[in-house]
């Protein structure tokens, strides 16, 4: 399977995958069940991610119980409420209307979690994020595949860690990197719902690279 | 170019990519630098990620000079002669015959920073790592792209940050997320090298998936 040379064809339809992802809130899950073998195909998606010294450092747990979905979604309400108004005015206003989650429509939650080594690891000696940023490339690798299999993801952070550790029992030593809810979809949105409403505007390329250096003017 | 329904001929092809991707070192590259539309195809890669609150907080520097690399290769040097030390044995002595990175063998080296935004950016109240995590989508992004035109990248972790932000005159506030070797290659290998060599074996789905809560077992 590891085929040494794509060709521009392929190069083009991992860019249409690209763009076409999308962060997925609960506006547009439906409710119908994951099928298993795209579950697996997801899962497995994230265990080819890159990992520092190999070391493969990420767990997951599928989340269906309503229990615990409510105990996670209390934690968005309350932080939610709280973070609103880091934001002023009009800006506020708008982030009020905004729907920022699905984990209560999505079908499945998943969280994912980093698990530090005991041992040393090759690669994290001198940073030790990288075990936390293997992680991340093992959910971007999963947000892909789903997009690929006709499936949305939508990554939660407005959430207390604490709180969703203990609604899952997780080992202390295991840090939450991300919750994300996972369902089949009505439709993936053309472009950022937050480009498109106008919270952000895209940056250019131009913008955030440097040929060699940054200028003194930034520094 | 948004497309709703992606096929399973285009589902394979992802994986198809995302199992070859490999992190690749110094002695798997060749020094004809990058055309200049493959750079920018990876570059618009990196911008297609999802970021938080689409705040895109990610700068990429694109290191060719060969002073500047010479000080990135000593940190490395530095770094990784303190690191052998920490593994016992016969861990230390194959850590030693191990080549970690293509600092100066790769025709293209490019620094990935996280710069923090001055405001309040959404869904990065309650946790603060989303903004980094933002950065580490772009860079899977980018390594998967990559793969897909038949450039390798290496990852390099073993390094003082700080070194490697005087070197590249960042911005005080900006924090090194990723050091990248990129460049055309002899050969991707088949699997994974620490896996080819035993440094650690693959992990099956079975022991890092979990339904509904962790085990009472794993607290």
């Amino acid at each position: 399977m590891n085929h040494t040379e794509f060709s521009p064809a392929e190069q083009e339809i991992l860019q249409r995958i690209l763009m076409a992802r999308r962060d997925v809130r609960g506006n547009r899950f439906r409710a119908d069940p994951i099928a298993e073998s795209d579950l697996h195909t997801i899962l497995q998606a994230a265990a080819w991610a890159p990992s520092v010294g190999f070391s493969q450092p990420w767990e997951f747990v599928l989340i269906t119980d309503s229990a615990t979905r409510a105990q996670v979604a209390a934690s968005f309400a309350a932080e939610n409420a709280r973070a609103q108004h880091l934001f002023a005015d009009e800006k506020q206003r708008h982030y009020q209307q905004l729907k920022l989650e699905g984990i209560r429509e999505a079908p499945l939650n998943i969280a994912v979690f980093y698990r530090p080594s005991a041992q040393p690891v090759l690669g994290q000696t001198s940073m030790v994020e990288p075990g936390e940023y293997s992680v991340v490339c093992a959910v971007q690798n999963m947000w892909l595949m789903a997009r690929a299999l006709n499936i949305g993801i939508g990554w939660v952070s407005i959430l207390d860690p604490s709180t969703v550790k203990a609604a899952l029992n997780a080992p202390a030593e295991n840090k939450l990197v991300a919750y994300l809810c996972v369902g089949y979809v009505n439709e993936f949105l053309e472009q950022p719902e937050l480009e498109t409403l106008g919270w952000e505007t895209r940056r250019t390329l131009a913008s955030v690279v440097w040929p060699e250096r940054f200028p003194d003017t930034k520094a």
